[in-house]
Order: C-alpha cells, then sequence, then structure tokens
C-alpha cells in the first residue's frame, strides 16, 4: 500500500491529497459539500499525480461515526445529508480499493503520532466550529470500543448548562464551540458575529465579547484539566481555527488547565498544521484497528 | 515468576496476600498502619505458604505514585507517614526480590483484565473514603507517562466547589468520595456519621441525608459520563465500599450517566470482589509498563 488517498472532511472545508511516503503529493481544497464532489476531487487527484487508482483511502469526517461499518452516525457540524451515509461502501463502489473512515480528530492525532510530534502519549484537542480530540497512549490511538473515544466537546461540563447540538446539556462544544460562541454572541450582544471577530473584539477589550470568551477559556481549561487527570499525558497537542489566536486565548485557557490539573503536561499546537487531517486519514488503512 | 506476594493497602484495611497461578493461596487482613507490619504479614504469609522467599512483589496504594521510582508523592487517605516512602526500595531490601509500585485503582483494573471481567475495553472505578479509576483499552492498562492515569476522583467537575484534600476545587472526589461525604453530614446536618449510616438514612427518605447522597450521585454520574465520552468503553466496573449500596444507589447514577453519555456502557460490580486489589498487584510483575 503506497498510493493513498486522504480525505478530511471539515464544517466548512474538504482537504483531499495524494500520500505518498508519508508525503502530501498534491492537496486540493474545497467547500464541503456532497460525496458526489469528493469522488470527483480524489479523480482529478489521482490523475494528477499519475496513478490509476489508489491503493487504499481513509477518510476522516467530524462526527459520531461506525468505523466498524464505515458509516457515519450523526454529524451535527455538517450538512443533514451526511447522517447515516455509509461512506466506506460509497467509496468502494466508486474507486475498487479499500476503504477506512474514522473520526476526525482521531485522526488527526494518529497524523501527529505517525508524522508529527511523534510523542507516545498525548491528547491532540481540535478547536473550532466543533471540538473534538483524539487520544494516544503508549504509542497506539485509543479508538474505543466502538471508535468513538475523544470526545471532549461532548463532555457533561454543566449539567444546567445551554443545550449542546448534539441533544445534549453544557457540553464543553456548547460552551466553547466556534459555532455555539456565534450563536450566543447573537443572543447576548445582538450581534452576528463570526469567531474570528468575537475573538478580536475580546482582544481589543470589548466586555460583552471578552466575558464570552473568557467563558469559553474556562470550559476549554476545565475540559483540558479532565482529560489530564484520566490520562496523564506527556503533552496536549492544539489544532483547528482557534490556535489562530493562540497567543490570546492559551494563556487563558493555560492558567484554568494549570489550576485544575495535578499534572502539568506541556501545550503545543498541531505540528503538521491543516495537512493534520489528510496525513492522519491516509495512515489510518495501516493502524485500521477493527479488521 | 510464580510465587507472587500481592498488597493491597486500603485508606483503612490492607490486604496481603499470596498468589500462585492466578490463585490466591491465603490472603490477611489488617488495619492500615506502617510498612514495618506490612513486612511482617508478608513474613508470615510467606511461612504459611511454605515459601522462602516470593519471585516478586506487587503493591498497590490509594495515591498518586511514581511508579518508575517505586515511591508515593501524595496520599492524602493514608497517614501523612507514607507520603514521599520508596516503598519499592523497602521492599526489595527486605526481600530480595523484584517489587513494583502502583495506584490502587489502577491495579484492580489490571486485576479485573487478567482475572475477572477480562473486558478488551472498560473502566474500573473504586468508590469508596476516596474515587479512583483504572482505564482499560483495546486490552491494555493506560497506565499514563508517569503511571498517573485514571484520577476520576480528581475530575474538575465544579470549579467554585467545595475544597478536595487534594488541595484543588470540586473534585468528584470533594463531592461524592466516602470521607468528603463525613464531613458534610457533620457541616449540613450536625452530625458524625459513617457513609454506611449516611446512606442508610438516605434510605429510609431523611430528607438532608437524602439531598447529600442524590448530590454525590449525580457527581458520581456525570463522571463516569465524561470517562465515557473519552474513551468509549465497552463496559464500566465499580467496586469499593459504597457497591454494598449499590442497589440503592446505582439507580440514581446511572440515570445521570444514561443523560450526559452518547455512549451507553454496561455497568457492572466488580467480579473479583475484595480479592480485586490483591491479584491486580500480584499481576504487576507481569505487566509492569516501565523496565
Amino acid at each position: 500500500m503506497e498510493r493513498l488517498i486522504g480525505v478530511d472532511i471539515g464544517g466548512t472545508k474538504t482537504r483531499v491529497g495524494a500520500v505518498w511516503n508519508g508525503k502530501i503529493l498534491t492537496r486540493r481544497d474545497f467547500p464541503t459539500r456532497g460525496l458526489a464532489e469528493i469522488c470527483a476531487v480524489i479523480r482529478e487527484v489521482l490523475h494528477e499525480v499519475g496513478w490509476e487508482k489508489p491503493d487504499a483511502i481513509g477518510i476522516g469526517a467530524p462526527a459520531l461515526v461506525d468505523m466498524h461499518q464505515g458509516r457515519i452516525l450523526c454529524a451535527p457540524n455538517l450538512p443533514p445529508y451526511w447522517n447515516g451515509m455509509s461512506v466506506v461502501d460509497e467509496l468502494k463502489n466508486v474507486f475498487a480499493c479499500p476503504a477506512y473512515l474514522g473520526n476526525d480528530a482521531n485522526l488527526a492525532a494518529l497524523g501527529e503520532l505517525v508524522y508529527g510530534w511523534q510523542a507516545t502519549d498525548f491528547l491532540y484537542v481540535t478547536w473550532s466550529t466543533g471540538i473534538g480530540a483524539g487520544i494516544v497512549a503508549a504509542g497506539r490511538v485509543i479508538w474505543g470500543v466502538n471508535g468513538q473515544a475523544g470526545e471532549i466537546g461532548h463532555l457533561p461540563l454543566q449539567p444546567d448548562g445551554p443545550q449542546c447540538n448534539c441533544g445534549k446539556y453544557g457540553c464543553l462544544e456548547a460552551l466553547a464551540g466556534g459555532a455555539a460562541l456565534c450563536a450566543r454572541a447573537r443572543e447576548r450582544l445582538g450581534q452576528a458575529l463570526s469567531a474570528k471577530e468575537l475573538v478580536e473584539r475580546a482582544r481589543q477589550g470589548e466586555p460583552g465579547s471578552l466575558a464570552l470568551i473568557e467563558e469559553a477559556c474556562t470550559a476549554m481549561g476545565q475540559g483540558l484539566a479532565i482529560a489530564a487527570e484520566l490520562l496523564d499525558p506527556e503533552m496536549i497537542i492544539i489544532g483547528g481555527g482557534f490556535t489562530a489566536s493562540w497567543d490570546f486565548l492559551g494563556p487563558k485557557v493555560m492558567a484554568v488547565l494549570a489550576r485544575f490539573s495535578h499534572a502539568h503536561p506541556k501545550v503545543e499546537l498541531a505540528k503538521l498544521g491543516d495537512n493534520v487531517g489528510v496525513l492522519g486519514a491516509a495512515a489510518l488503512p495501516f493502524h485500521f484497528p477493527f479488521r
């Protein structure tokens, strides 16, 4: 297996890469829509690198997935079209090669394990529209019995808190995820702001925005402290859109982490940047836990 | 390595067993005091089963431990005497055999993995004076980078909550551990009750006691839901003193777990009962992660 396709479906953007020997030969980014378009882009990428067909395809989605069946179970941050889709069967039919589906944050952790920081015990957290994580312990990804481990975004931090788009209440994602923060800015500040605009206003000291961001950083720090208590990791790796403002957000998050965890894992940004999802997906065929 | 000694130091009771081929040949229980007494009991046990010396000793303590150095770092539920003790060096000196130290709940998880439920992905939680856990994923104990994984008792559930005897605030153990519950009963109800008496009063419907127990069960359910979101386990195994009242406490805990976790792991009581600590400790020489 050397000619690999990695697909990283994000809440807003999808990335498709041809990966050979741990290197991305070419990558295409485009807005997340349907699976037919992804297949078309895979064909373009194959054509560009001169492969007739791939040896295997790995695909990550911001979703609760059934890794055994290669199916998306629940993807509140994707168009409803994706819910319940048997992604692996579709890809196998089209490309006549093995295909493997995983959760995007688990695959990002796999990417950092194999090609990035290469630590043996770490937590990878993606902080973006939604919030997810992948856990690596003793050099192996912890997938869980259904491939659904690492759901840090759905830690119930505030049993009486706001409803999450997963249906539960007071999840970390409902307190600190990009989508939830935008919704709260609308409610509390009466303004339609992007997450990026909200962070900028907080940075400039606008009190309403700052309060929202402080609350989000407290929740994120609490979530990281919880994971550190359970997992005793060497490091926590942060990826996702909010890392662009890490100089401002990071100190707030890390102060809470230090206060509520006895362990003191170092905190670093993802080494693979926005290639992490594609590289992790391309590594999945070698590391798929359920055969 | 066939002639093994397993030592399970508890907050109130210590158990020492001679273990051969996964079976406890003899076991002694006595109040937890000092290490010299434990060594004396090990000698009695060796004499009883006719072993000149053990092939190895495994020892578990309700403490934050440094597994690399075989040292107790912090044990708020043991007499202060134990803090900082180099348990492994002491035992090696006395018995001239390899010795291994681990956290008691991690070793209980190891015991259930090797000799008990034998599931591949589970969380073992001990609910007693303190609260601890051991994590098993893909058939292996998750020890963490320092051997300090599984500290479910110190999940920061309520950042503004009561101080825990670990020094942090709002830990699960400060909300639901036996020692914390007794302290709260004293404060709120003005009575010196044991945890057992408190549970009995709650069962009989005494409002003050019932409120305390309901709060404890909510915190425990929240803690289990958090672990389930992060680990996607097949099952959660409960051990420790509070399991004696599981018919009353279990339904309350499980209702909260079901409400705050998307996963639905089954919840079962420890299969090895009060042998779990001794058997897990005796298995440590074979499964010690840091060589």
